[in-house]
């Protein structure tokens, strides 16, 4: 069944206290760590991690926030931005691949293939035969990554309002060390905000092998706290050990 | 005139305090996170840190604590390994040249080109001609980066002790967390010690239009200060500012 995204809260639920969860993700934090350490030195997992979100929906944030204190040598962080011509020459998973994590390591993406069935669908860039042709292609891609190479893919959608969006969208106009953040775009593109809700209800339904995490970003400390928990949770479940003394 | 490192010290300065030292520390990661926002909003230069070494002188630990409480998104650690015969295919530069920071960004080198006038030459599989030749190259790349991109290279050499060095390598046959870093080629390495020592001499006093810093390495807590002042201190003397709203 369809989800719908007017109907999911943006905010956390009420029995959430900020100073409480806030203190809890420091102590994830510090999990955190030992686990990428694990992962490193076992080398047989990857974590693919996808943040997807509208403009100001905090994904900078979130990435600086709940990567920010790891070992940067096993974490690396990818921004997909307008394809160059060269991407564009290869089919839409061409330049996405090339940045699969390698094992034992963690790989960021800020926007991710899905905006080949986001932004490209909502401005009539593609038809909607080409957009659910995509979305199957992301489906076995994401089955690829597991099934061949131990990678383990979470996608999170950063879930904000229309209003904390706007008053965001604001803010990089009045502070001095946002404003290289602002483009006239954003508010453009902010006005398509139901043709996007439209196009990601259709990924969450159509691209659900690997699931999707959907995360009330309105309060930064709740956003946080959410993605780091289920990294956490994921690495946790993968039971690894440290492997001992290599034999040469 | 050539440094002889067997007369450089591989400790702190009688007069540094472990514990001030530290303190001192936390507050340059601080200045250098606020830096770091500056280097990426206003997007006109980038950073370039190699770092060299012997085995087991605490490379991935300075990257870790000195690189590692940045907003991930601005940095990346790129580590050489052998070279895949994709990479032997091409000259020696090529394979390091693509992993340049991007303005705004910064790149650490987990060893570098570098080691195509080390380990080559301490192995003889390079002959000096060519080890000379490769360091005047360097120099032409580096200066390449700075005076074509805005790069700045910053280059350095943890500086430990053979003694400390045995220690290390020995802890990671004792030490479970550590194991998997273990390879019995080290202690074969270590026994080329006078070599490499020549040949990293050779690099300092060829490859110096950008110059190095000696680092002390045998206390974690002054190799980390010294590297972490370095960064601080380049990046503050390029003066850079908050670049206000982009003209579309």
């Amino acid at each position: 069944m369809q989800q719908d995204l007017s109907k999911i809260s943006t905010r956390a639920p009420k029995d959430m206290e900020k100073t409480e969860t806030k203190e809890k993700l420091v102590s994830i934090l510090e999990e955190l760590d030992e686990l990428q350490n694990l992962l490193f030195a076992e080398g047989k997992h990857s974590l693919l991690v996808v943040i997807q979100g509208m403009d100001a929906s905090g994904k900078d944030g979130a990435i600086k926030n709940v990567f920010g204190t790891l070992n940067p040598q096993g974490v690396s962080v990818t921004s997909f931005k307008t394809p160059t011509p060269e991407e564009i020459g290869h089919d839409f998973l061409w330049r996405i691949h090339k940045h699969a994590p390698l094992k034992g390591t963690i790989q960021v993406f800020n926007r991710s293939h899905y905006e080949d069935v986001l932004i490209t669908r909502v401005h009539k860039w593609i038809d909607d035969e080409t957009a659910f042709k995509r979305m199957k292609a992301i489906n076995n891609f994401e089955k690829l990554l597991l099934q061949h190479n131990q990678t383990h893919v979470l996608k999170f959608y950063l879930h904000v309002s229309k209003e904390e969006q706007e008053e965001r969208l604001n803010e990089r106009i009045s502070d001095v060390t946002k404003q290289w953040k602002y483009n006239e775009n954003d508010f453009k593109e902010a006005k398509l905000w139901d043709d996007y809700m439209k196009a990601y209800e259709d990924c969450f339904e159509q691209c659900n092998e690997v699931p999707w995490t959907i995360v009330p970003a309105d309060q930064n400390w709740f956003k946080e706290y959410t993605i780091a928990s289920a990294v956490r949770d994921t690495l946790k479940d993968l039971n690894m050990k440290y492997p001992g003394m290599k034999k040469e």
